[in-house]
């Protein structure tokens, strides 16, 4: 397939790569030159405008954030002159509200839309072996389910309503936010009677919490070590308040939310903003007097 | 070996059970008869008093909570009369503060204590797969060891102060607790977008929360059924309490601990103390206007 | 003073009024016609283009929250043509990060801006009676002095960088909201024991907590009356967000503002948004399985 | 009248001091002997048994919790002996759940039982000036309100269960503790932005809050001065946890109260305890990284 590919982070980068290896032609643009030249070496084609990448059968993109998108795709008009018919693959983990104004934006314009947040940090995105949870109109998806089978391990479908995605990878961060905050007071009370984190993390994902997300962070957090981080702790204050928006969308409270916030804004109160935001294990040892 | 056991409650009776097929002699004694009879028909042997069943190589008591061991094992001083160098197997979930006191009256008496508390219900009991957590004397705890395997897949050791087992089975738990209503607040966003909890939860467990504990109570919540109770709200909250003091006695403080305590309670004003405790997704659900 | 005076709301009607009353001349302009129509009866001036209200001495603005402001001042671009010199007064309670935009804007154009946010609701502003936080270069509240006199009881001033009296606004709703959701929880519990919201909230009021603050709210709470509200917990709710997002600002965690959020969230998803926002006690009921 | 005193702490002491000015013959009791001197010294008669305080008309006790209260009254008999028909008046602050106790166990002895527990610190005490939460069969009541009169300003009557006033007493407390944590949550915020604590404060004490005990607590954090204590923090902190248990004991979440328990456990995590409760007011500070 003919696909643009607007965004070449870290993620958008090996993104790009999978798609090549899968024989697909993939048109570029990035904000800054470097990623853009790496993405040639591989074979992409650079174009100089964001709206020279929404052509063709399919444009992905994979910005930072709200900002990001509202710059690139709004205010620079990606949109204004795609063709009709066109795919546009939205993989960034965006606000629900944002989508839910895409999604009015893409209409008027006759693009069809697929909101699809991936799950997996670059490692996995390298691997190809993200999964990547995918709502639009189902004859949308089918299109561009080639090129998602190029990136990721699975498609988890979500509907046909976009910003559905959006909540669903949301709740997904939060999940995993709430799993590193329980991690770390469980460590700090068992920490007050001469149990090590190590200790107990190794019993708790040897048994009932064998997952990859406890299995990931309890190592970090029984070495006490977060740099360099998979992710950083403002990034993870950022999605936090993007779930709890999501949460006032549809008058739902969302009180672990609230805690979870309160560790992060107060990791970042003592400079640990850039470390992996397991870091909210230096908070809970920092409330109980053991500050390290 | 010959073994005292005291608590014949569901799980007692299986680990009885175990310790009868492994070979073991085991003297049997519970507040109500029944139980008593059950585990004579398996070839247990009966005492009239619970001092006859701290005697021989070892005793092992799995009793409900912090009252009945206060009743058992404190006030009718079942540790009167025990010959010095009995190892007492406390197997029962309780409070770091009553572990503590437990251990000065042991050394009183000259007997060897073990806190030995268990991850795992009746079914796990029942196939002798339990996840022991176990602290107290090393040479205590290898003497006990044959009947530790007899009732559990794995002994982990925490070392030789017998409270720390207290301390993280409670942080267990507590982490747990943690999952559930993290599940149930991101359930009840995702469902204010038209998402059920069903298809979010297949999503996570079928990913990043691939674990025991997130697949056992990700299938209740989806289904939406909390009958029959696995583990009952109004224990789990007995349990929080305790996670709680716990936190206290070493000046820890655990947010979500709170938050789980709130909702739990709110669960039994709203009548679902006897529901599996799961139900948090009922109070989340209510909390957000979508009230089962 | 010759002012111009930007929006007309039940607060803006009266604040026009006493400048009237004071002697000042003043040109209004308001989004909707009736409001200017019931100003020009009390003998202020119609202006058509909001550029023009932005003119003379002085031009006061009491818009309903950021949106409007955004609306009104920076897209209709007040400031475009406003004198050199000028002083904006901004009474409205606004985000402190738009007051730190605003502070920009207005130096961009040369007129010195004063933020002077008030305490008091409508009939408190038909007496002149308001407590105005203000703060701005000392030299240009002075020149306003007269103007705030006419209004307000009391200026307090918080020194010349306006976003500080924005600031010490959402800090004192926020105070506002703690303290309604501290009666509506201890009346919950006492209500438990047989004790009469009423009951409870006469003694405390009477001894200890006789302020404006609980007096007003204590009276709403123990005859379960919220309607008409004095101020709608739908408003209630995005001050809090503000307040919580000042805090975010500072990397200075606000847990109580996080319980008050959820509970005005759970309210609104009762079908509560209307009420005044001291139906959080009907909250603190409910969760008790005491609905009202 | 001819009564007896149990516990002459700072607030006992200045209580007999009033009983005897008021014309009442007091026998007085207290587990150390100093004390006892002292009250002797103003005209008291010295007993050498709690047994021989419950005797006359009426006995008051006000003892420092729920374990001097099981250690003086129910472990060491003090009601086995008191005449039937005499009146005992709880001045402390206990829990509801052994006030509940205390109301079988009089029953039992044919004794009257009042809950009396005061709002008010030592110099009140001492001015005679405290407000007095009283529960209890109104007969009972009547007949000592003379007792009542001669030590506070005013008697708040709950009704005929005397837990009433506990669970009263307590909600009040927790009403000033969520007070205390509201002003350090927004002394913190406004401080990132510069704002003074005693800035921010004169004005709140100055127009909606000018109470008690906003005025009271808000001078402690404005001078950031916690000693010498007028209420120590670790005290706070067992009054908070009674209040909860209250809540419990009635199916009643109370977040607000599980935020002040956290704040109050990280300020003795860090060397608090013994300060003043308004303590409260580093924790938020040190949680923004501005530790004093």
């Amino acid at each position: 397939m003919d696909v643009g590919f607007v965004g070449l982070g870290s993620m958008g980068h090996h993104m790009v790569a999978n798609l090549l290896k899968a024989g697909h032609t993939v048109r570029v643009w990035n904000r800054s030159r470097g990623p853009v030249d790496a993405a040639v070496a591989l074979g992409a084609r650079r174009v100089e405008r964001v709206a020279e990448a929404f052509a063709g059968d399919a444009v992905l993109s994979m910005l930072a954030d709200d900002a990001a998108v509202r710059a690139v795709i709004v205010d620079q008009q990606g949109l204004a002159r795609a063709p009709r018919g066109l795919v546009h693959v939205n993989l960034a983990t965006i606000s629900v509200q944002l989508a839910q104004e895409l999604v009015a934006l893409h209409r008027e314009h006759g693009i069809a839309s697929v909101a699809a947040p991936v799950f997996g940090r670059p490692d996995v995105a390298r691997a190809a072996k993200l999964n990547i949870v995918a709502a639009g109109e189902a004859t949308a998806i089918d299109r561009v389910q080639p090129l998602l089978d190029a990136i990721g391990q699975k498609t988890w479908r979500f509907g046909d309503e976009a910003p559905r995605a959006n909540a669903v990878k949301l709740a997904g961060n939060f999940m995993i936010a709430a799993a590193i905050e329980s991690m770390a007071e469980a460590a700090a009370m068992v920490g007050g009677y001469g149990v090590s984190a190590s200790a107990l993390l190794e019993l708790m994902t040897g048994t009932l919490f064998n997952a990859p997300v406890y299995n990931t962070y309890a190592a970090l957090i029984a070495s006490d070590r977060y740099e360099p981080p998979g992710f950083k702790l403002h990034l993870g204050l950022k999605d936090i308040r993007l779930a709890f928006a999501a949460g006032e969308g549809v008058t739902t409270p969302m009180p672990i939310a609230g805690v979870v916030r309160d560790a992060l804004l107060e990791a970042m109160a003592h400079g640990d903003s850039e470390l992996d935001w397991a870091a909210l294990a230096k908070v809970a040892q920092r409330r109980a007097g053991r500050a390290s």
